[in-house]
């Protein structure tokens, strides 16, 4: 027996477009729980596995992995949640449990993980995302929104929020105010800059775009705005920072940017370049300089970002839009002229 | 007044040839502690010094910066050592003192640090190095030999292994055994497999030559050897490593070492490449995997491996040859003819 009928929409093809689809969600299992869905963010990587730019794309998709939902049923084993809680699902929605990655609250690192869309269920069946009238996913990959966040505010945070948090919870220090620089200015590093803030860190905005400058102090409270083309200002702020949180995902490279941290520095990558990435030895080696990279959050740092946004009192940056506006959405969205996240009303929308 | 004159062996334009040479010491400092030579060891970097191939040389080159001796005159504030005391010097001979790198005992980052030879002293004098009868150095830039080391073992301690020991002390646990891999067999890696496996790691070596093997495996005690030229060796230990300390000194693309690592894995370089290195950021961002530089080591690193040394009983594998040979040892080191290091007896030569 299948389970309820959802209507979603979904991409049919490369052209990424997105129409009404109409599906069946799987039968409800005994960890299983059952969500209206409310509000779901957009983001790139959507556009990319809608236009089949990441990996194979089973067509239709429909995508959406920031999904914030009502519980409406569960499963005959679930204790966690009842009829009626908030829920959340970020990227992921399985992993094998057993991997030292899953046994160390770090599944995000599974080999075996299950995305949220575009990939295959524990069960053969395709998985879809938050962009539909309903989702059933496993009570583990479920987090709960505390009662005093809005719906629509913690939908960004469940992918680009984790993203920021996950690398940058190592540098809570209650003594020491880290040297912060954030490279780029889109959905993760509008939040990096409230989270970094927030943590106590003095922080830089690092941007090729002297438009962002304004954005970047007034807007969002940095303390310092670099402008990367200028060779003056980078030389001036040559060692000066703990660490660089780097957004961009395209090709850059690293060579400037590793100049401006001290020793004992950290680059930091959340974005996916398409081709490798380049650097100078000498520039890790002189300077004990480090690069790496981190990938979205676990589940307990996806519970704790959002304990974290409630007791620092944020806000992040969205613009609602109904389902009828995704395709402008998505198209306003590449032309970055969003500040800094859609979030579609999915539950105030006629879906059909 | 000048310091005393010595004999000593330099280079005098880019052929790197050697051939005796006399100057004359700085007058000693009421800090400087002046030494008579006793072993020198012969790196890849004096080479490339010596044919000004890194930065500018001046010619005449004293090189040598793994340098053993005996005090035979002490400046008036010289408290640390006594005449006839066994000390070290290494790749430093000054450093401001002030930084945050010399205040947190991290002086080989300091940007005002002075090396042993082709540099210029706070006195505007040139550093010269100890391929010479003696020296004089600060005492804060030598270190003391312990009685149970023959000075000859030592050489080679104070910059290949301490470049070894400085980013591998960070895997010293108790309950853990790491997994290491040792990426290439020469003169720092030789001393790394001693120095991992002292530590209680398990140790791979790496290396696109399968002559290494029986050298890996039974002279220098690794536990196991990955032909890095065999796809189906790397692919069956991919995600099987704790860290890689690469002591490459050539371009390399880093995507197939970075699958050797486990999730937060680390990759560590110790040798300069000539070109930018190169890597794929989903290398990193999938696995939170590091790459990382490390230089030489501190002076408490310095005095730390000889310690480590001499409690674990270690032995590193050296020639010791004249200086009437050294012509021909940097041949034979350029073609990987040693193994691994060799050591000059400089009291035991004719220098003039």
């Amino acid at each position: 027996m299948d389970g309820r009928k959802v209507v979603a929409w979904a991409a049919r093809d490369t052209t990424g477009f997105l129409s009404p689809y109409s599906y069946t969600l799987r039968k409800t299992g005994s960890e299983d729980v059952v969500f209206k869905v409310l509000f779901c963010g957009i983001d790139h990587t959507d556009l990319h596995q809608m236009r089949n730019e990441i990996h194979s794309t089973n067509y239709p998709l429909v995508p959406g992995h920031e999904v914030v939902g009502e519980v409406v049923e569960l499963g005959s084993e679930v204790k966690k949640f009842k009829i009626g809680d908030i829920v959340g699902v970020g990227c992921l929605v399985g992993s094998c449990g057993e991997c030292l990655s899953c046994k160390s609250s770090m599944e995000q690192y599974c080999d075996s993980r299950v995305l949220t869309y575009n990939d295959i269920y524990k069960d053969g069946s395709s998985t879809q995302g938050g962009f539909s009238s309903a989702m059933t996913v496993h009570q583990r990959f479920l987090i709960r929104i505390p009662e005093n966040l809005a719906p629509e505010q913690v939908a960004p945070l469940l992918c680009a929020g984790v993203t920021a948090y996950s690398p940058l919870k190592q540098f809570q220090e209650s003594n020491k105010v880290f040297k912060a620089g954030i490279l780029g200015l889109g959905g993760v590093s509008h939040l990096a800059v409230l989270i970094a803030k927030a943590m106590g860190h003095h922080v830089t905005v690092i941007s090729s775009s002297d438009k962002k400058k304004e954005e970047a102090l007034e807007d969002l409270g940095a303390d310092a705005f670099l402008l990367s083309s200028s060779a003056t200002e980078m030389e001036e702020a040559a060692n000066s920072l703990d660490y660089i949180l780097d957004t961009v995902p395209a090709v850059h490279h690293l060579h400037s940017y590793l100049s401006l941290l001290k020793v004992d520095g950290k680059l930091i990558l959340v974005g996916v370049a398409p081709k490798p990435l380049q650097f100078d030895s000498v520039d890790l080696i002189l300077g004990k300089k480090t690069i790496t990279g981190s990938f979205i959050g676990s589940m307990e740092e996806m519970q704790e970002i959002l304990e974290f946004w409630a007791n620092k009192g944020l806000t992040s940056m969205i613009e609602i839009v109904n389902i009828e506006y995704v395709n402008k959405a998505f198209e306003r969205m590449e032309r970055n002229d969003v500040r800094y996240r859609f979030v579609l009303d999915v539950a105030g929308s006629n879906l059909e």
